[in-house]
């Protein structure tokens, strides 16, 4: 490794995994890992799991280290460092994890909830590169989202500002796992798309989806429903219509509240690639305030397998 | 006049009239006037109309003027104090305003949007004076708002953010002026809201709206169904308690996307009063997500009649 070049840590903290990597200030992943999160054990094994997993990526390295970055879910509190309530993490209520690991590691930790972790990423090493304004979303289990303004993340008054995924398109839609009603999240998160799918299917008996899942709708996945609509099925075809459908109506409502008119997508569902793009596009031109519709820009994210490792150590470089 | 109180010269250009008055740092309007707008007979008219309400305004007063501010419709940039396409402005393409007046006059003027100039309006003189952060939404003809975040107005790109009338709450509801279908809007702006009730009333022949309206429909206004509501009129409440669920479920989606949990509510429909915004309240504390439900602040603006005219006068103050 080149002397001037500086390195920082990335942790992607998940409900199952921590993963872990070296990064370059390029962007670069030098060596990497990942570690069982063991979060059913409770806080303390958890963080003995991210210390585990950085002293494997410290061992027999010699790098100039700049900092941690850690991408958390639950509520972030970037100032000091605390990490409240993450779903799927029993027993943890309030851990100033920043400060644990500062002080096993002596070195500054940075940490901020995932979906501004990886608006921060594709700021500094994707696709946001050159845009001082967008939206960031990730649309996996859930739709996550992290507002950049002006190469700013926007934070609100709490720091829980950039909630795509629960914003409602239909005020009396399906209930939503936020306790809500017709939230974006209900239309495409993975589980929802997943269960909603299913029941459809079944008014498609000539889909190639049945040879797909072998006959078995348990198997479905979204990577199977993008497989049968890339090989010309029209019900698959029709369902990524509706998802870019869906999205496109709630992205118009992000965009005509905050005057931002660049989406980057990231996220599983974002395999989909150009025909959800494109219709999320043709949705939103027809939907946003006259004035934004020439301006409205859907772009794939950048940073694709290793998205989390990389947008939770651009915190580092975001920050100093 | 005390000398050392300063005073601003407040213009609020509506479609049909320009109202107008000297506002001193306390938000006291010393003098006011109205003129016609003129808004068929073309720009040049309107910019004599605007300068003949200032002259009225200077005439015999002498006062310290600290400078003019103008709450203008359309897309006004802030900088350079141009006015582009305000609806029902026939001619009217892209006029900068601001140096229009500030040569006629000699003194600082500042521009924006009318409803960035409630917002700041409240804040400078209102309801907002001790909040940071809020989204000021005027209920009329449409539904217009603005937001402030630390005490400043987030802009967006191109100065347009804010638009909270055009949140869809359904994606597949009516069509609304904008293109879109489902906004807000849509369902309370006045016009659409009177449409609706009218055709609804013919359900409910013991309504006391009836009489009100002395038998004939065409006679309905908002204040009208107020008065019935306030009278106990069963359907005139629920169109009040749709009215605020309908808000509810768009500040909800506002709300999570912001992190933002004080909205300040202005306008004739804000007339509706307490159970209007007991029913928002109520809403949006089952809507929005968890961390932010205790939160929730549904407050009355407190520039009432003269609020244009206030609201456009403290851009002067805001901005020295």
């Amino acid at each position: 490794m080149a002397d001037t070049e500086k390195y920082a840590i990335g942790v992607d903290l998940g409900g199952t995994s921590v993963k872990l990597g070296i990064v370059s200030q390029q962007g670069k992943i030098i060596k990497k890992t990942a570690v069982e999160t063991k979060a059913e054990d409770g806080p303390e094994s958890v963080i003995a799991q991210i210390k585990y997993g950085i002293n494997i990526l410290l061992h027999k390295n010699k790098f100039k280290l700049y900092g941690i970055g850690i991408g958390s879910p639950g509520t972030v509190s970037i100032k000091n460092g605390i990490v409240e309530n993450p779903p799927n993490f029993p027993g943890w209520k309030k851990i100033n994890l920043g400060m644990i690991i500062q002080k096993e590691f002596h070195t500054k930790v940075h940490i901020d909830n995932d979906a501004n972790a990886a608006a921060i990423g594709e700021m500094i090493f994707g696709a946001g590169k050159n845009i001082d304004s967008f939206v960031m979303i990730t649309l996996g289990t859930g739709v996550g989202g992290g507002i950049v303004f002006n190469r700013k993340i926007f934070r609100g008054e709490h720091g829980g500002a950039g909630e795509v995924g629960h914003i409602t398109i239909d005020y009396k839609g399906e209930k939503c796992n936020c306790g809500s009603f017709g939230c974006i999240e209900s239309y495409v998160g993975n589980s929802y798309l997943i269960r909603r799918v299913k029941i459809e299917l079944n008014n498609y008996p000539d889909s190639i989806i049945w040879d797909l899942v072998s006959k078995n709708p348990d198997n479905l996945t979204p990577k199977i429903i993008n497989i049968a609509a890339e090989k010309g099925d029209d019900f698959a075809k029709s369902v990524v219509h509706d998802l870019g459908y869906f999205l496109g109506a709630a992205f118009s409502s992000v965009s005509n509240l905050l005057d931002i008119s660049t989406f980057i997508i990231g996220g599983g569902v974002a395999g989909f690639g150009d025909p959800l793009f494109k219709t999320i596009k043709e949705i939103m031109a027809q939907r946003v305030l006259t004035p934004l519709r020439p301006k409205i820009k859907i772009i794939p994210a950048r940073l694709k397998n290793d998205a989390g490792i990389k947008g939770a150590s651009s915190l580092v470089f975001y920050n100093s």
